[in-house]
């Protein structure tokens, strides 16, 4: 039996539980919110949505007893009206430390032994958070991280060269905010080096569709929804599956001590390994960079002694 | 080629997007709404969402040319904070029957030849609206009507029968709003006759267990979105298959001449054929009465000389 | 995690292999075959096949011990050459209640506790002489049945009335073979009892029809593949998602000590209850009929002292 | 609407026919097959299966004329006892370029102008003789060529390096036959060069593997058929999507003046464009050897004057 459970029922969270509904991805699914009627309104309304499809998901909600045997938690709490107007994510970081501070001996408590998906923002001082709090392996938390930002690259790049997005390789590494870059040494076009495809290109000038890109899926919603719901399930899919599949995600790196950005590969025990690029060197100073604003982050929380 | 069109892309209307994206179910999708910002947040986060699956759905946006050869419109533009706060659908009316006069010429000008399916309330009247400012055939405009109110008294009979909603049959009949009724005499369990199937069944109970069901799946979220949409977006794969399904949608009766919710086949030139279910006296006489309330929400409007 | 085996890989099986691929319906197959080498082409052929899709289902092959912790076996091995030229599906019984006896100790000894879903015919026997030599409960051993005879039954009304077979309801009863029946009386049409329908049809007719279907979907293939291996799909899915579904298969009649169709309810334990539709007086005679058939069979099998 | 034909109902054509049934990737199915019994019964199959699965999909029969509209035909006619018992796919080219004769003057006659597909072996030489006796644009005649090749060479990989074969990238080139190769220098993991991953690796005991992945698929059924059945899925499916997906097919190069695999950029138009890998001079070398290969063979047809 798949069972998953999901803690926090915003837009990311709920429109994830029904990709997972439609999918008929999982058995049971366990909807946790600190507002219990909506829990009850979107079990209702995804039970209603069953009817029309040819699965059957069993919604449980609000009970942190049946994340027991849940072979994964995605954590999507948050506030979405704490992002700061300048689009800065750490801005969430006060309020949504909090929450994981709330939840992370829950989750102990439940005897969960799974793994724990990360979403809520700032995504990966978040996901190290809860790997503190919780004391779990490393390999068994980790967030989206770089990836959705990583399907907006290819979608970006996608549109300059009418090539669908899914013949775009490589990542976009480092924080899942601003401090993120587009490692385009990394990124082929049918498997062949982007530079190598067409050398024209003016990769400025693609920095600023990959950037336009996710405010563009922002901006008149106030939030994103559907990308970052797919991308969830995907990552779900690949630990049930133990698919070995190759994706970035924002994974703890030993060498670095700090969760970040990368490429790794996913399976049934959360990040199994590692994926080195040979990144260029300007990149590297990059994501040098990028790390040390997560580091930051991540410093202004209490377990930091 | 399949290709579908959304008008209003609220909670409804965006939801359907992603799930027909999700499913692969048309080639091209043609978004628009008044906030033409809204419109590209919604293009720009579906076509994220398509880095991760498998299928390839073109999103255009704000184009009612674009419309000219698609197979169905699907209209759902309203605005839900006019719903009346004791949930009366009548109340929407005065703002959404506005929205019908500004699309419906617009519709007409494209050159569409298609089916329209309107969702937005009060919907039997919308849909009677939308049908005579188009001027289209009745059998090609047609509302989701009580298809939805039917899944919902599906489900409360599963919860109280520990069945599979998907083997309840039956219909709710009537105006998509209080005045309607499930029409228990239509009702099977496994294709038995409900009262067959348990002598002891308390219909006036279940009757509430329905109507609480809907406001269990709207209290908590302000809205419902995944039942509705996924309804939707089953009707739609019915005429682009062509399936001559049976499903009750607000049809429009030369009979009564009135849209109301009733048992219709669906296939590719939309409302095909009526299903003529024997209620039972008690029923007919509710049937009666929820028309007439569609038609007195009918006569508040313009076109009624 | 979901894992599933199937024993015999024939058009059948491998179809079934195929289909739980292609639905990412498991996370982990195992196949076996008395012939290894197909058992690998199949493996072979699967894995090629999953380039091209988007979940990951780990194949195994040939290993009894892998089944320990299957969730459900489907036993499909069987030899369609022994088939009787006039269809008779009695004729395979000597070849196949072997391959029962041979296989009925290796899946004791593999420590499985799961359910066992058969599919090779003589289909009730078959089942009923599985659960002899398993010993398991009779409620986690059961046949197809006339789940697919049921499948059939309503494509013949479905070509007679242009409706969508999917709307169409009942049962067709007893063996999965030559004395099988539709029970008329439980047939609907969009959930209205199939004469009141259309007062003209001619069941001799319809039942003609019926026949003539299977025969139609066998005679040029010499068996028939995707309709059998699409409803096991659907079996398996009903027990994975413990869906409380109501469809007709072979299972364990208690008062009349007989494997036979007939409706049940199916969820994570197997059979969890019967489905009692009051059969007319001549279908009940059909049915005792049909059933003293399939006790014919079985009596000529060792197991009956 | 959409519409496809397939001409050849063997264990492929069956195969592709009930991949787009179960995935309701058209509308209207049309199924072609010089046994109109084996076609009578695939329908009756194919039909049964509906019952249990959401879609629709219309299946017509035996009609060349119902191809008129159709976007796409797939040619998989042929007959795998003819295949050399050495595994030599131009065995076949006698009995094949009968069929290609008689069905292209049909394939005219019907009014059809989409695209058509080939699978019949040899690959390369059907699909050119196919554009010869059509007449039709080079771009709308393509064969599925080294597209499974690829496939199997990413399994083989994927099986060394236990990351899953979706996340190698590369193509196998040339002849779909003996004479085809990996061209190493383009293939990848992790869209990493394959040898910048793993520096060890030895590139011809891999191209041993992926010879033998497709002979174990091969051998002990005889013939193979899912591989290839999803792989000419996916293709018909970035054809109605027009998804301008890049993969490597058989196509027309006007440069060599011959078809063979390769990559190039699949939409709504068929072969749309070509993609350049620059590759080794020993792969280039490889690949002049192949298209001779794929020459002489068409040389021995007819149609060269």
């Amino acid at each position: 039996m798949r069972k998953v459970g999901i803690i926090g029922l915003g837009h990311v969270g709920a429109t994830l539980a029904y990709t997972l509904v439609m999918e008929s991805l999982v058995d049971e699914l366990v909807l946790i919110d600190k507002n219990e009627q909506l829990a009850v309104s979107e079990q209702y309304d995804l039970e209603d949505a069953q009817v029309f499809l040819t699965g059957k998901t069993k919604i449980l909600i609000q009970d942190y007893q049946a994340l027991k045997d849940a072979a994964i938690i995605v954590f999507c709490a948050g506030q979405i009206s704490a992002l700061g107007e300048d689009g800065d994510r750490f801005k969430e970081l006060e309020i949504t430390s909090k929450i994981v501070e709330e939840t992370a001996p829950k989750i102990k408590q439940s005897g969960f032994t799974g793994i724990i998906l990360t979403i809520t923002n700032p995504c990966d001082v978040i996901a190290a958070y809860m790997q503190k709090l919780t004391g779990f392996e490393t390999s068994k938390v980790f967030g989206t991280g770089t990836m959705l930002d990583t399907a907006r690259m290819k979608q970006a790049v996608s549109r300059n060269l009418a090539i669908d997005g899914r013949n775009i390789g490589g990542y976009v590494y480092g924080e899942h905010g601003d401090s993120q870059f587009v490692a385009w040494s990394t990124v082929t076009v049918g498997d062949q080096p982007l530079l190598s495809w067409n050398t024209e290109l003016d990769l400025e000038s693609l920095d600023e569709d990959v950037r336009a890109g996710g405010w563009k899926a922002f901006f008149g919603k106030g939030y994103t929804s559907y990308g970052i719901a797919t991308c969830a399930a995907r990552l779900i899919r690949m630990i049930l599956n133990d698919s070995k599949s190759i994706v970035p995600v924002s994974a703890y790196s030993h060498k670095l001590d700090a969760y970040y950005g990368q490429p790794v590969v996913i399976g049934k025990n959360g990040v199994e390994s590692f994926v080195d690029c040979s990144l260029s060197e300007k990149e590297s100073g990059l994501l040098t960079h990028s790390i040390q604003i997560i580091k930051n982050g991540l410093d202004k929380l209490p377990f930091k002694q």
